[in-house]
């Protein structure tokens, strides 16, 4: 096809439909895999330094290495976004996933050897137009977050600040949420209790006139939470990063979930009770309008008027 | 090729070479696959009902329902395995695997609609050699287990009583383990300090002349590990189902990894530390000859002899 | 009134409607209350000794001290109950509870002296008729099981074994239970996420053919769930103590709810997945029969035919 | 009687002796009561707003609804305290308390319905004049805390951010303690072996010339503490929220207790080691002083002279 | 000195009086020394191959290899107890007393070379008389026992199961024990609440009709302990292996302390609440008779008629 | 010998092969033994004061009560160093080490008494060339640190924070570290998987331009950790004390350890990952020269040119 988007696997570029993983590959069997996602405003991409510079790190932990360098995969991402954003409509945008993993067991495809002897990583970087439509109520009606029973996974077992795609805990905690509300997110709490993150997003409150996000213990460290903390205390808020439980959230003046493809969203309730006004709150407009300044669009507006 | 095994995906059955994950299926993306495997001896299945029957019992934790009835699956991979090992040797044997995945995350693809919405589940069967010569050295020196720092997973994060491919947790704590030792297994403790099972097997002692298991709260309820009970039984010993420590590994008889594609390997050493005599011990010897004479072949033989 | 049921309180005889506890009592004041339960079958008490001894246990372990020996209570008791059925029709039962509680803070009405200071206790006993038809639902479609994400208390914080009456975590999950389903049973899990029990009842499931209680480490010890216990027995079950998880309960066979007023009722839902068949299975239906058989009436039909 | 303090129950004001509580209210049943308490300076409220805020935050997690708005609660204890103060002595002050429960059980009277059916909260204000001599030994000899092997409970549970009575974990340390020595107080480690808070204060420690509190994760949001805080800054002290552990209080300066009735209180002893020099310091003297002059009165010589 | 009593150190025989610790020894500068004490019945030695292989298994936890074989070390226990009883009177029994640490760091008496570089393990057998008349109270009032705040070790810092002397956890919890009470041993609890052991011996209770003791996780394996399970046994008691808690030992029939020096004590109270009748029970009685009956002398007259 | 060193024993100077610590002291059969240690530069000792402050620091917690008061120890400490340097080479320092525990247990020697009745501390002070070539490899290499399974003791069994000589589980993380790499030091994590200390020092990192150490809940309250501290906030480091995770290491920077002895040490691998560059970075290099200006002399060239 024409204008079928480019898909970048092993050292190849190829065209989407050519790209598959095969059903030995470490990112099938073991999801002892290494991701990241970037987006772009206006078809480029924001913050990509930061985002690679996060993927690598979270490699360096699960000691999986890219088998190309930090510059070269940000150009592979930059030529992949440009190919892939010629045909695409000015109001929508791109994401860009890169993901790594051990690579085939070719044991499993009746070679000999050892399981994990003489691995080669599965590297690959892709693209796909972000689905805004999904998140509309998030704008109109605000999130709903649910606590769900399931508790996230602590560090010493699989440490929450690298991403990573064994999440079988986060399709868990989602389905689990979702028997009180369909639209709802899963807040997963720690063992000792403590508010951490959701399934593809930080966490933050509004409380006694600062913003407030978990300890970084427990949680990714999203880019997109540094972000609001850089807007935040130019707009005057004291950001602070610290323990806090169900209760500051029920009392919280205002509530956010911040994440790479929707930038931030207000959150109205958890558990059923409203937070604050129980609507998207002041805060929440001032963050979003200094983040759109930014990137020169209104991302709300972006969001509420898409067809995709 | 005329001799290439046949995969089931989705309803179809096609030759290995045809079977391909896509980038954005759950499994990729998210892990949130669940999984079973069983194996042949003289080319037929061992325990295949229990093994399907632990295989939805996962997928009914997980929310994920396959498409066909158990009774199908069963008959799937009956079909599977006897198309497959027309070719193989007398002395190899299969392995085969199910997993399932939510589906694909077309959105991924570019099509509208909700990320979870509409999602039909990947459902696919293969096979493949059981690579014995891995093991070799178990059966001649005995396994060598370490316990990492890194800690297994506990229940109220994800039950490892099912059979699931988030498994970032153990190919960390295996690469940690392998800093000591490259042949060693990784041995996790679980968050109050209980030994509980390997990244591929469940792990078992000879103490005071009975067999312990840790308790099942964290473990995979081994099918394996219930047909060494069944042995150990008949052959006088008590089986018992308890926690406990790196203490009783170090001062037991004897110590055992109970999986399916090697039945029982005699374990060793801990943490460099020898357990009983420091190689392969009576109780071991006479149960895996119990097993072989059920199976009509000799398990230790077939793997020392084996070229692949 | 003529037919006003009797109150026992601080050693007087009164009409129920002149029983009251001031606004200072401890039992209002700290919750700091221990308490029990019995009922009767055919107007006649079931198991009254043995709940009147679990109650001075409770006493105990609270450092609270019944104002009367243990017989005195037993005589109380029964007087309370002859005098308080003798207007109850037929088809009708009644609970008793007895509760104590340190007694009267006077300070707060303005009395001189420590706050602890010469405290008498609170002690009180009271009946109410069963109100059957509550627990209809149960009999017909199956209770309805809800893990939510607030955890028991552990035994280091207050004993589950004693039965008090802190139970604001109670409150606060069965709230959070309610939003799935507003007729649904919190059923907590503990800090290591291991089944315990509802806020009125004791959970048992039927797993691989034998019954499981949770360990009674986490749970009260239910008298009829003891009574249960003789009844599988009898029946040729195996009955274990042990540690579960939600996994085991999604997995089982069937599971039930024991308790005083309703007895046993068949539980057919977790988290919104069908228990086995996902309605009342059979071995409920042989446990109810017999214990119906030793009471002489059908248990479960006079819940189902009440009017009250 | 004449001069017989005015009690709001329901809707209602009424003499202290007609406000009685039902035996089958929540308060009583379950203990699940949301409460707060303010006291007056010259009989005039002190930070009233604050503490009718924080109650209405309490009320908010625990999911009950005060049948009036926060300002008439507001309106109602002013009338209320100027009602019951005409007849108290100079040297005297009211405490006030608010208290809320889900309502009484109207089934244990006999009425049809379910058991939490169309409850209707049961909410209550009154007063008492503040027990003063309770406390003298305070300032005399300062407090003597013990840390009780029963531990406080987690925020998991039950978050002690909430003012609730349920506390029958506090009674039991308080017993526990007073082995040691009647006059002391318990002073709970949570799980992790922090120190927390007392069963009626908050506790703080001067240590390497800052005052620290534990994280209020653990603990009441005192509304003391907080003032402690104010004028402690305004002293030039560092004020850090902070984990410590009983080495750290073992070797602080001074300590104190914080708390509505007394204010502020010197601690000199922990599990009978002398903290400081072993008696009340400095930094005590010099807040006390602060806090008298801000309210006009000298709190210590109007607790050690009184006579009730 | 003629009657001095010998000592072996490291290879030699030596009058007592020689034999002393290197003050850069191992066992003085970490504490990181194995250990296990015997005591003779009428001068001859009680369970000594049980003692012994214990303490093998406790060295090759600690990776502490002692200089001679086991049999040897039975030889010098024999030889050492032999001579050291030459002069005894016939009512005082000997201990025997093993030790091994890693050995002297020889660093810092000035030498070269690394800290721990070629350790030579310090090896010290000796004896002293039993000190009966220490225990005499515990058999006229009973052991009074107190769960202080401090916890006892958990396995995964450092196994219980081995008897090794970095013991300053149980000099904390016995120092904060006594302030109840000077004669009160510490029974600490693990890091759930569970009931564990005091620093010198078991802990068992009666409950139920039935001899429970800790779950071995967490404690030593006592051979005192294990000899009361084969007395209760053979009385007929069964003998349940089990996590409890303080509700159960308040609640107990009887309760025991089980250790070498004095066999068995009986325990009649816990944090100040009597234990069943608050006195010695029968069934100490009878276990304690048996015993002496097994060893051929009135254990508890040697005890309270001792003049030591 | 005319240059032996003096050691400072309960209460007499007296040559170092003359001091002795008896096989029934507590330090040796309890290692309840308190402990610090300072060192010289120029053969001069460096922040005795905060060394001996932080000693009764430690005593304080231990219920230990030095037989002296603090300004006498500082004496003896100094007049220790002056003698004990005499014949000592200018390039070569003096560790000096005070200890105290509670002294001997004269029941083990045959006396008649209760064990612990009228213990005299033994109260040791001695002094030792500093090993210098012991830590080379570390300013050559770096230090190698490694994160064993055995974990931390948490502070409510004994807390980190006191300098005290029960150290077995620091023998047996080592020993369990020293397989990955026989030079290579123990990190060991707590409970919850944060890092805290080696056996031997503080360990800091340098993350985000900041420098980081382990919250003091968990760690010595070091001394040279402190110092470090003054020496990054002057040279323009902010200073944070905060709970981190292996994640953190890995991706750090550089990483320390602060120790008396060696002062400052760069690590440069954990668990075989390199940190930074993977060698001695520059912020190390700063901080050293730092001190190294402060003491007067280069304490890296002084470790690498030693002889000892």
């Amino acid at each position: 096809m024409d204008k079928e988007p480019l898909v970048y696997l092993n050292g190849e570029m190829m065209p989407a439909s050519k790209a598959h993983i095969a059903i030995y590959d470490a990112s099938v069997v073991l999801g002892a895999t290494v991701t990241d996602l970037e987006r772009t405003f206006r078809h480029s991409i924001f913050k990509l330094e930061e985002h690679i510079e996060r993927f690598y790190r979270s490699c360096k932990y699960a000691r999986l290495k890219p088998p190309v360098k930090l510059e070269h995969t940000k150009q592979i991402i930059e030529e992949l976004v440009e190919y892939n954003t010629q045909w695409l409509d000015q109001d929508k945008e791109l994401a860009c996933i890169q993901f790594i993993s051990p690579g085939e067991f070719k044991i499993y495809a009746g070679a000999a050897g050892a399981p994990g002897g003489g691995l080669e990583p599965t590297y690959c970087i892709h693209t796909f137009p972000l689905p805004f439509s999904v998140w509309k109520h998030y704008f109109l009606e605000g999130v709903h977050v649910i606590t769900p029973s399931t508790r996230h996974i602590p560090p010493q077992c699989l440490d929450p600040k690298i991403k990573c795609r064994s999440r079988m805990h986060w399709w868990l905690a989602d389905q689990e949420t979702q028997l009180v509300d369909p639209k709802a997110v899963a807040l997963c709490l720690d063992l000792e209790g403590n508010v951490t993150e959701t399934s593809g997003s930080n966490f933050l409150i509004l409380r006694d006139g600062e913003i407030w996000t978990p300890t970084t213990r427990n949680i990714l460290h999203g880019i997109s939470m540094h972000y609001v903390k850089e807007l935040a205390e130019k707009s005057g808020f004291e950001f602070r990063e610290r323990d806090f439980q169900v209760y500051d959230v029920i009392n919280a003046e205002e509530a956010f979930l911040a994440s790479t493809p929707y930038c931030l969203a207000p959150v109205t309730q958890i558990n059923g009770i409203p937070i604050g006004e129980g609507k998207p709150g002041p805060v929440f407009e001032k963050l979003i309008t200094l983040w759109s300044e930014k990137v020169g669009l209104d991302i709300k507006e972006q969001i509420l008027n898409s067809t995709l």
